[in-house]
């Protein structure tokens, strides 16, 4: 089988130090998967995590997945072979950017039969984050009628993340305010379901009068934390919860969170993983109900690009595009054709 | 009536810059209630409005009073002439600190029949606080039989805060943890309900560690919260909330939150009030769970000294008794006694 590993960080202006590589396939144990894969999204967090020191050499970056189950470990209560499935894995095992690769059944849903393998590889990590957020961080209801009058902005709405949580939300109940400022984004932001879309390029306080809104029940960062820490807290209702996913450059002074009694949350999807807390099969819960949604024709997938071939230029490429931080919606790399048989 | 005024910003050392004055009694209007006041606590917030500049001369302190509705505004619908009342009001409106005071009906409770007027005034603004605490910021469940399970550590458990926040978790089912060192402060929080009080002195990773628990579900501190922050990240689970009541001397780094995915709250118990949310009625719907549990004989009052008597002097000392930190439960003044017929 083949993988894509790099042996240490790199800046992408070092050149590509990703290389292929043949490896051994592996055997299932316990509640894992051995799956073939078939097709992979590519995400900001690959390009975080390229540089940072790697625990084994070759590291094999990746973590959104589509394919087809192979075999099972003996705990496996979920799935079968030949199911097709799709998951956004775990740091704690080799990433996606492979031909073959284990993951964990509680970390894994059934692939929504009328996607392609493309389409559905956009998902996974981007509607666990968009679904941890909204109902483990805002805690809002499963019952949208519950949610009626609530309101979520959510800071750079046409990326991935703001993409799938822009439809989450509108489906279950919330009135939903993104940010863009190109054409192009304003546009696809309203197509995924936007209510309104604010121009970030403007301070987002006075966008918001021009709504006659002066504050939100829940914000939700998807970009630059540090530039919208203080925005963020204007923005928010008395009682209301601030969520993001971007790290910050800076500290930053907790007591302005006090007049309102703010909540905030520096969402990460793998702690539950990484911590292997009691509740990991959320994140089936949570892509079941994605699958469900889709199937229903509710939701739509995000994909706006498809690179065809697992090579170390398409990933190296990959990143490239991701680090420009202009991506509306998700990259997908196909590697069904060339691998179907291997 | 009388009064208990200050002019300006004081440090204790200064001397006492408090004095009693004569002011008109005020009318009700709209939802308000004029209260003939009977007893008041003093709190630590009082001791940090005092070093804020105030927005008009004299300003009068205090939040806790229990006292007897004199007259009401046309719009109360919840009190009546002769009603014994508490509450914590509202640092919009002179404080609690004169014979007579007017407070927002929605912010008050029914004072609990089985108490005298000093017990009751030691529980609105901590019973208020620990109750936002548990049900807004941790969201824990109002069936104690879905908190099951949950663990609660609560750091400086014999304050007046952690006194009555132990008993409501208790109450709610939790398992709670308290902090203390001397003595006398491990029984009190023990008195209170805690089921293990671990000694601050030492670090609470190890002190935990010897009762063979990790981590806890959520961490309230009513105690410094720069020295325990990264400590309450440590004993946190994954998905975990921390809530703090004391304002931080340092910015922080808020990615220490982000492994975790951990959620962090500035409690402040005003934020409603000063804010005019929607939901001001919660403070009512708190105070009132409250009174039923203390006439159920579930709740205790967390009254440890009287002082009698509404005089400057009185409140000079209370503010150096708060600030010496060492305070166990509440401290409550009595005014009853000379100013009953006023």
């Amino acid at each position: 089988m083949k993988a894509i590993g790099a042996d240490r960080v790199f800046t992408l202006d070092e050149g590509n130090l990703f290389y292929e590589y043949e490896r051994e396939i592996p055997e299932p144990q316990e509640h894992e998967l051995l799956v073939q894969v078939k097709a992979i999204s590519v995400n900001p967090l690959d390009t975080k995590l390229r540089q940072t020191t790697p625990s084994e050499t070759p590291r094999v970056l990746g973590f959104d997945a589509v394919g087809v189950v192979q075999s099972v470990g003996d705990e496996v209560t979920l799935f079968n072979e030949g199911d097709k499935i799709y998951y956004s894995g775990s740091p704690i095992y080799q990433g996606s950017n492979q031909t073959y690769q284990l993951v964990d059944e509680r970390l894994v849903g059934r692939k929504p039969k009328n996607l392609s393998y493309n389409e559905a590889a956009s998902l996974p990590l981007t509607g666990l984050t968009a679904s941890e957020t909204l109902f483990d961080v805002f805690q809002i209801s499963s019952n949208p009628e519950e949610n009626q009058g609530k309101t979520l902005l959510i800071i750079n709405g046409a990326g991935g993340v703001g993409s799938i949580a822009t439809q989450i939300a509108k489906a279950y109940g919330l009135r939903v305010i993104t940010t863009a400022s190109r054409e192009e984004t304003k546009r696809w932001s309203t197509d995924m379901g936007a209510d309104i879309v604010l121009n970030h390029r403007n301070h987002l306080v006075d966008e918001l009068k021009q709504h006659d809104i002066d504050e939100v029940d829940y914000v939700f960062c998807t970009f630059n934390t540090d530039m919208y820490y203080e925005t963020m807290i204007d923005l928010v209702k008395a009682r209301g919860t601030i969520a993001t996913i971007v790290a910050f450059q800076e500290k930053q002074d907790l007591n302005l969170l006090k007049s309102k009694s703010v909540t905030f949350t520096h969402e990460y999807m793998y702690a539950r993983v990484v911590h292997q807390a009691e509740d990991m099969i959320k994140h089936h819960e949570y892509l079941t109900d994605i699958t469900e949604k889709i199937e229903q024709g509710i939701y739509q997938p995000t994909v706006t690009q498809v690179m065809q071939g697992l090579t170390s230029d398409n990933i190296y490429r990959a990143h490239q595009i991701l680090e420009d931080q202009r991506m509306i919606g998700k990259l997908v790399i196909n590697l069904e054709d060339e691998h179907a048989n291997e």
